[in-house]
């Protein structure tokens, strides 16, 4: 059966047609969609690439799982400026041969995240493309002078890191394993496939102004911390002790070690947990735990640009950003 | 020379560096991009894929032409809608052998465009791809109310359209002919390679309430027409001879006859003018040209659902939809 973009168009609004946000007026059909500000609120803005073979792959990762996940990384970037997910936008390139099965499940996947993050897909564009590529707009808000950029660590300040780090990394060593086959219930396997952004924990930080800079950790620990470094004209010092590293792995599932799930901790991608800093004076107002997600303090800010770490034994080293670039052939 | 992925993001700050509009607050190098949006207007959101392969070829198109019609078509779909354009994310998947002259060419064309159409390039994410993947998210501003939908052509409504349809496609046929070696003055060529979409007369057109639906003809009229009928739930008839078909080529450079010239006008992609209704007592408040547009009136709305075309000879038939689809081979 030929499919022809309009028919396609038509797939997507059904998509979309879940719950209308009062916010968003125009769905997908339209030459673009139209939202109203809420005064008082700056709009929040990001795209983000789901490329097959860059980001997944067709024959190991559940369309379904595609699906869930370009939405999740996209909403995660909103969450890590301190935003509220509002709306998205699905650019959609894909072979003729996946408009059948592959995009109902891709769909389904996308319309659970969707709900899960409460955020309307709006409008996009769909074409015809040799592989699968995918790009979400994500449209966020938050209170004006209220997002926390990346430029706002300062010396001393405390950094801070969500949930467990590399999980998703481990789950997809698992997947890659399985050969795309998926039993039982590996945790690191969920994480990989349907991550969680911290939407809740991103709104509660900005909104009691208590982060000084923040971002999602996407391509790993020791590319990402850098950044906020970078961007605040600082350095840090993180505690190797303090790290939250996966621990208790099946050895036979996955034959790490303990300086392997370091290194896993320090470089995983793909976890989507959130990095933030806090004046030490502050510091204390941060909960252990936030809704269930556990929150750890590994380290601080310093006025010397480096980025370092101190190992168990208490030598300091530079941290080598080894986390995910898509233009290093690993 | 190896390309990191903190490399290209600096040359496209760069790229942006040129004037930050006041409302956009954050540039590239955040997770995402801020801007405050205008009290008493509604946010256009819009994006818009530009794929190599199925919207350009490496061998035949210019990177800097690549660079400018990506950012104008999306700019055209804010236009389209009576818009006026604030900002774009560029999402940029390129292999790592077009990170040099390819990339450099590409992002001088970009910043043109940019210039030209004041958006400025607020942000984007870069990643490494088997092909040039494009996709830009336009971000424009219209004041609440006065947006033109495709859904609002009232039985009655003349139909208009800006400029000269076909000359894209000319151009396109010239390009390949050439076998991308581009010399002369082919206006059609520049055309297809530059395209400018009529941002002033899409923003006078909904300012003063004229256009009761407007979209801009990117896949050719006999596709678009019908796309404005069906949101509308009416038809529309068209006059063959008011069609403004490209007229006079070179036969030596393109070998069209006259058939050809009203095909050409009918199904020709890619010329980003204006299609728009008028309610018939208003028709006469559109000018014969606008800023040197020219702006003809080619039939009117039906109240019978189909889309016909009246021939030269009088007789009436029902026009196939024969404009670009990426899903249809051809």
């Amino acid at each position: 059966m030929k499919t022809s973009e309009i028919a396609l168009v038509r797939r997507l609004e059904r998509a979309a047609a879940t719950t209308l946000k009062k916010q968003v007026r125009l769905g997908i059909g339209d030459d673009a969609a139209l939202f109203y500000p809420r005064p008082g609120f700056e709009t929040i803005l990001t795209c983000d690439w789901s490329l097959e073979g860059t980001h997944f792959l067709r024959n190991l990762h559940p369309p379904d799982s595609v699906g869930w996940k370009c939405v999740a990384r996209a909403i995660s970037d909103i969450v890590a400026i301190g935003g509220e997910p509002i709306c998205f936008l699905l650019s959609l390139a894909i072979p003729e041969s996946c408009t059948g099965k592959w995009l109902d499940e891709f769909l389904s996947g996308l319309r659970r995240a969707a709900g899960r993050f409460g955020c309307q897909l709006a409008g996009g564009d769909t074409t015809r493309g040799n592989t699968i590529s995918i790009n979400i707009t994500a449209v966020g808000e938050v209170r004006a002078g209220r997002a926390v950029l990346r430029s706002g660590a300062g010396p001393n300040d405390k950094i801070f890191v969500t949930g467990t780090l590399g999980v998703a990394q481990l789950g997809l060593q698992s997947l890659q394993g399985k050969g795309g086959k998926i039993r039982g219930r590996d945790p690191s396997l969920k994480r990989h496939l349907y991550p969680e952004p911290r939407v809740a924990l991103g709104k509660w930080l900005s909104a009691r102004r208590i982060a000084t800079a923040m971002m999602d950790l996407s391509d790993g620990l020791s590319s990402d911390l850098p950044r906020i470094c970078s961007a605040s004209g600082v350095g840090a010092r993180i505690d190797a002790a303090s790290i939250p590293a996966p621990r208790l792995p099946n050895p036979h599932l996955h034959g790490s070690n303990r300086t392997d799930l370091l290194a896993l901790a320090l470089n995983g991608g793909d976890d989507y947990e959130l990095l933030f800093t806090v004046e030490a004076r502050r510091a204390a107002r941060v909960p252990r735990s936030f809704q269930g997600t556990p929150i750890k303090q590994i380290g601080e800010i310093t006025v010397g640009r480096e980025v370092k770490l101190v190992r168990p034994d208490g030598r300091e080293q530079i941290l080598p950003a080894r986390g995910w670039d898509p233009f290093r052939q690993s």
